[in-house]
């Protein structure tokens, strides 16, 4: 598919993309928009000016500050929008060629905000290279991964209210740790700031309470897929989990990219994920490739440089429960999603040492610190580091890209 | 304080009272209301009237189906419209006495429905007596209470989309659970359905995101609260919860309690809680009394009888870690809050084996079933047992209460 947009070769928003997000600019209030190269589609404008003329839309759905709604209204709309924009695209006599002054913002002069309102926020667990890196550094080698692991997409609630969209600040935490075991805990700013490397999928359809979605339609219930950073605080974690888990070792912030790139953009990178053995009960079983290969990695640029290093290079084809078994597996107790939830993978780790998606694992529990480019070194995220994460798809010519999500951390306060 | 209107003298929605819902009745759409004797006062009629006249109350806020733009209001409103009622109920030239046949409903002819919309839910772990039997029970004396447990309040996140409000049916989750610890787990309806009684409180103001609410500041936090089942299926919980906490366990289904009671009508009812040794944390010290003398009582009502039997009787004072310090700590990293978000105790056990505060502790692990009045045994809950929760606080003549949280187990499906 060729343009008349100049759409960079390199990306992440090519034609084959046309990824969903909340924006605004100028006095404008946040609104709908569909990222095109270095431009978004004001949807908004692109509704009243005809461009989705006979696709079922109610008035006033990219209005709203946030995409609920418009997920809301199923695959058969978004697809529709979808192969509409594409046309437009293309098209040097359409409508978006036309009034393209009025519908193209440029990026650079457009802030991005949170894209849904979350309800809930559950994080899974489904690395089997990260939960056999953590168990052997916790638990050593013959009982790293525990006997749960391989039968059921192991996950814990989290909280949904301190999501925040990328480019958003994060302050490092204040909480209670005990750097000693044999002596009461302190109280401070959190020694051990951590990323972790995910992807975050976004419900698309309710159900209710009671219903379950069985795993060969579960993707009929995703919207679409960001990438996330589950930040972590190690020491807090540690002393805090357990027996009922993460809390505020988790819940002081977690970073969305803005950009919600759909299972539709992603279809041609379908591949198929690692062979389960054992063999999962019925309910967790899936027919074909439920895998992506969505290539991801993670940046640190210390504070007074823009001189990043490039940590960690994973791939999201690496999870060993994909997602439509997440989901199957979520609602098997009748447990009710709604639009808007999001559903993260876990830390994203390879086999490879430099693909492994957490300082803790790349620097193997501090053993290893890592050298950056400016000469300074890290076992875990420093005070004005940014952070960044960066997730794309790559076929021949066709590049699928989710662009990044950003975090600068901040000093405790 | 005398009413003109016939409350009886048992209710637990006397003068003193006045706790807020969310009710509808004949065609009417869910509104906001005021329990009081065996009626509901409409408080978007009342509004309407001149009742309030006087409270800076914007309009329409009252026509929403959730209390959370009430609740925003803060603490000065809510005060002066818990007056007003009070002198309106008192003097019977007033305008709610004119007006009684269109202002007050009787609660038979109207459906209670949640009273908030639920940002986010965290279940804390607050009883030490609940603490140390399931640790007894589970780890042996020796470990019964975890190092971290008597520094901070234990917590983890929970669902919010699957908490209904009492009169909601439950249905018995299905799941894996692992009855032979050497063979695979298998899939099928749970087979250890347990209650959890606990008391939830529900948050009144917005935070911002690294923003801390100091302990001695934190019950201005607080709107009111409310009885709530944290259902349990204690089989699917011991197989999934390691190491990331309750997951599948408990989220087919929280119920709660319709009616908000305000920390304003619990004031009578202040009392101290449990001396904590060690001491804790700065961050965690509170001066004064925060602890609230609120009796607790579970019945089960099995199916085709209308016998109850009273399986528990507890109370709101003895949980170690009182609503202060739970909110503190959930905010002392930054963690932000929304009006609306639900905060519950966990399990309330007090000292003696029948102020246990579940099936599990109750029977110990099913060793010590359960006689009911119909000559039936339990060790966990039936499908079609119906679970009866009820709160009050009682001091010489003064009754306030929270009604109850009833739910029915339905068979799994």
């Amino acid at each position: 598919m060729q343009s008349w947009l100049d759409i960079p070769q390199n990306s992440d928003f090519s034609i084959y993309n046309l990824p969903y997000g909340i924006f605004s600019y100028g006095k404008k209030k946040p609104r709908a928009g569909v990222a095109i190269g270095n431009f978004i589609i004001d949807l908004k404008r692109a509704y009243k000016k005809g461009l989705l003329e006979g696709i079922k839309i109610p008035k006033k759905i990219f209005d709203a500050p946030v995409l609920n709604d418009y997920i809301r209204l199923g695959k058969s709309v978004h697809r529709a929008v979808r192969e509409r924009l594409q046309e437009q695209l293309q098209d040097p006599t359409s409508l978006l060629f036309r009034y393209q002054h009025k519908l193209l913002v440029p990026m650079e002069d457009a802030t991005m905000h949170l894209p849904v309102a979350i309800g809930d926020y559950t994080d899974f667990y489904s690395s089997e290279e990260h939960a056999t890196n953590v168990g052997k550094m916790f638990r050593g080698e013959a009982n790293a991964l525990m006997p749960n692991w391989k039968h059921l997409p192991v996950a814990y609630h989290g909280r949904a209210s301190s999501i925040v969209v990328s480019g958003t600040p994060i302050r490092r935490p204040m909480g209670q740790y005990r750097p000693n075991d044999n002596e009461p805990p302190v109280f401070g700013p959190s020694q051990m700031v951590d990323f972790e490397l995910e992807v975050a999928f976004i419900i698309s359809r309710d159900t209710e309470l009671g219903e379950r979605i069985p795993a060969n339609h579960a993707e009929d219930y995703i919207f679409g897929l960001v990438l996330f950073n589950d930040w972590s605080a190690r020491d807090l974690q540690k002393w805090e989990y357990v027996p009922l888990g993460p809390f505020l070792g988790k819940n002081f912030g977690s970073s969305m990219s803005p950009w919600i790139v759909t299972l539709d953009a992603l279809e041609p990178f379908r591949t198929q994920g690692p062979v389960q053995n054992p063999p999962v009960l019925p309910y967790l079983q899936t027919e074909g490739a439920h895998a992506f290969d969505i290539h991801l990695e993670v940046a640190i640029i210390p504070q007074a440089t823009t001189q990043e290093t490039v940590v960690c290079r994973s791939n999201f084809k690496y999870l060993y429960w994909n997602m439509a078994q997440q989901l199957a597996h979520h609602t098997v107790n009748g447990c009710n999603v709604r639009v808007g939830d999001v559903m993260a993978s876990g830390t994203i780790s390879g086999p490879a040492p430099d693909s492994f998606g957490s300082m803790l694992e790349l620097t193997w529990n501090g053993k290893n610190p890592i050298l950056l480019q400016d000469g300074s070194v890290r076992t875990a995220i420093n005070d004005y580091d940014e952070v960044v994460m960066r997730g794309y798809c790559q076929k021949d010519y066709m590049r699928v890209g989710f662009g990044e999500v950003r975090t600068l951390l901040l000093p405790a306060e």
